[in-house]
């Protein structure tokens, strides 16, 4: 559903329009790097209507987005415009309540994307209470996307799963000698450095920690690896991650193997053991704990088991799937296992929220049929 | 390669370019309907660069396109130009050589798109001869794709393959309990119904006809059959095609079924058997045999082994992947069976020449890697 402007039977100026276009894309800065805060990306205009700050939040404990665009227009907020991607917020965090910030600055006008459901309203009541004409909604389809994660994982309470895989179109991930890297070609494969880079924490199964013994960091287009890393992650109940394996010894970024108690707590390098009671379940206690450690966006790169174990579970808010225009054939190993669909009729279905070629291969986003349900 | 105007060096005038995008677009209506011939379409403008005749191969053994256009601009001919969107046939057909229709009606120019391979240059050369002022090239690209099955086939000497799948994203397709229908959705099924109606023949292997019992026929948007109808074709070699199957008695379309002298020769309703000696490979003698009785282009609508037999054979030019938005894990049937891939070195790879989302499914175009080399 597209909201504008004229739908809302509000009316916002091109100048408004243009200011919340750039705070969209001045939000998107802040992905991988905020958690567990959302990203957002504000934009301050003056009197007669002219950009004189900008700012995004940038990371967790610094400035929000208000607070730097309004540093950034220094005197000239008086009687101005605030444009924010998401509702500021009216409550004492540890840089101060926005709305206060926005107060004190003059602003008299406050327009916002997206409202933030923690708030339950409270920080557009908060501005009306001091009479500022407050409005919402423009291009709010738009700033939602870029929050998408965050918005998500404050109702479901665990890390929003993004399941990245790679398959042949014949749907395989493995010829029958078990090669397997390199099925997508290098365009496919910047994509999911970009992704990673986004993401607070990538995961694995403890399967292709063993075999394959994958670095998981993020590259830049030139293959040097960013600042800043996301946590990776190991599913790994019985432990098989190796001492000697890249995640447990490399130190290239956090590693958090998840296992279970009986499975000893031998010591893992640089890795840190978290060790996950299963009681209600080890792939849901799992998510819970890594959202109480500030996680709210998951990357999982398979492989095939924990793919199948999480889509079981209806784990899985979003897949990107990469297809390689190539055939392994019937003796391929399979891009899921572990998943029961005994007909047609079971099958899991999903929205196409996009397609695109990326070189020889072609990227598909989906999200389950019932994800948009549940958030409405 | 886009061949256009500036590249050749050759200049057209705006005219020129305008009258060969529509005979372009006239061709594509002899899609599936001029077997054994190219569709063509062609456009004459008058001295004055006035658009005044059109027209377009309608069937085999009818006018061709140019004649069509010649006598819809009758007398203003005269001094004009003729856009073709391939090279006229300077040979006595069914219907008399174009070279001299061009030349009797006071052709002064005449701009094609595409050369004839057939032809060796000879319609060219018959018009250079009488002094007309001949360029070609124009809008090349778009030309040879509306004609790609048929000059394929002139060089291969068998019918241009297209085959058409429809798995789910993880390559099925049929559940466990071998439900399959309706893996994909409308929009996906209206495309293979546009696809029927532009090929000479539609194939399915023999298990497809015994198991699912296909109509193949090709319907309009609206679900009726339309006029013309693709002849249907069963590789069957120990003839299993039931003799009450639609395909056999249904009459709704011919219906020839590809058999080998073993297998006897039982009568099989309305459908005509065609008993191939397989000594040169049951496949491409099949084919062969296709080709001779004028059929230029097959769509083969699977079942995975006749797709893995072709594939294996390399006597794919074309893949049509519809992927479903939906999952049916590793019990799935595979969407190719038989092809033997060792390893990821080995496997077949493609070229994506596009992608698209139609509802909830993606289609993906794909050529073998090595087929424009063959051509070339
Ligand atoms: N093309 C791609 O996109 C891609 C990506 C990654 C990997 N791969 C390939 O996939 C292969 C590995 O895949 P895989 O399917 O064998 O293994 P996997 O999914 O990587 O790991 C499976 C293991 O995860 C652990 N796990 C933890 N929690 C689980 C749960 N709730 N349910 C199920 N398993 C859980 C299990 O070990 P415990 O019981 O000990 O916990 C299980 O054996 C490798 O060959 C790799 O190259 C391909
Ligand atoms: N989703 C889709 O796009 C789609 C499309 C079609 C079918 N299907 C499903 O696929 C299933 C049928 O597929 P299938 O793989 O079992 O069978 P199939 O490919 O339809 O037919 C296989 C048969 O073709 C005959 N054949 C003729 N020449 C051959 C050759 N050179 N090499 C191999 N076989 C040759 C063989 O029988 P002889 O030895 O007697 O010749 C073979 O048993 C059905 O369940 C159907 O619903 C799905």
């Amino acid at each position: 559903m597209t909201i504008d402007a004229s739908e809302d039977g509000q009316t916002f100026s091109e100048e408004e329009r243009a200011a919340m276009a750039r705070a969209v894309s001045l939000a998107r800065r802040g992905l991988g790097s905020v958690a567990p805060n959302p990203v957002v990306g504000a934009v301050v205009l003056d009197r007669a209507g002219r950009q004189v700050g900008e700012g995004w939040h940038q990371k967790a404990g610094g400035p929000h987005a208000e607070v730097h665009a309004l540093r950034a227009a220094g005197p000239l907020t008086a009687g101005g415009t605030a444009v924010v991607t998401l509702e500021p917020c009216s409550r004492q965090g540890r840089s101060g309540p926005c709305t206060q910030a926005l107060l004190d600055a003059g602003i008299r006008r406050v327009i916002f994307a997206v409202p933030d459901p923690t708030l339950s309203g409270e920080g557009t009541a908060a501005l009306h209470a001091a009479g500022i004409d407050v409005r919402s909604g423009l291009f709010e389809e738009r700033a939602a996307e870029v929050n998408h994660a965050w918005l998500t994982s404050a109702v479901t309470r665990r890390p929003h799963v993004t399941l990245k895989l790679a398959s042949t179109l014949d749907g395989r991930i493995a010829a029958r000698d078990g090669s397997s890297r390199w099925i997508t070609g290098p365009p496919a494969r910047r994509d999911t450095h970009l992704l990673r880079a986004r993401t607070d924490a990538i995961a694995v199964g403890s399967t292709t920690a063993l075999i394959d013994d994958p670095e998981l960091t993020a590259r830049s287009a030139t293959g040097r690896p960013r600042t800043r890393q996301p946590v990776r992650v190991v599913f790994d109940r019985r432990l098989r991650t190796p001492v000697d394996s890249r995640l447990a010894s490399d130190g290239a970024a956090p590693t958090w193997i998840l296992t279970t108690r009986s499975a000893g707590d031998k010591p893992l390098g640089k890795a840190e053991l978290i060790t996950i009671d299963p009681g209600s379940g080890f792939l849901t206690t799992s998510l819970s704990e890594l959202y109480n450690r500030g996680i709210r966006s998951l990357l999982v790169e398979g492989g095939a088991t924990l793919a199948g174990a999480l889509l079981t579970e209806a784990l899985v808010d979003r897949i990107i799937w990469y297809s390689a225009a190539r055939l392994l054939g019937q003796d391929g190993a399979p891009a899921i296992r572990g998943l029961d669909v005994p007909s047609c009729g079971a099958a899991p279905s999903f929205r196409v929220l996009g397609t695109r070629r990326l070189g020889e291969d072609v990227r598909t986003v989906l999200e389950p049929e019932s994800a948009r349900g549940k958030q409405e």
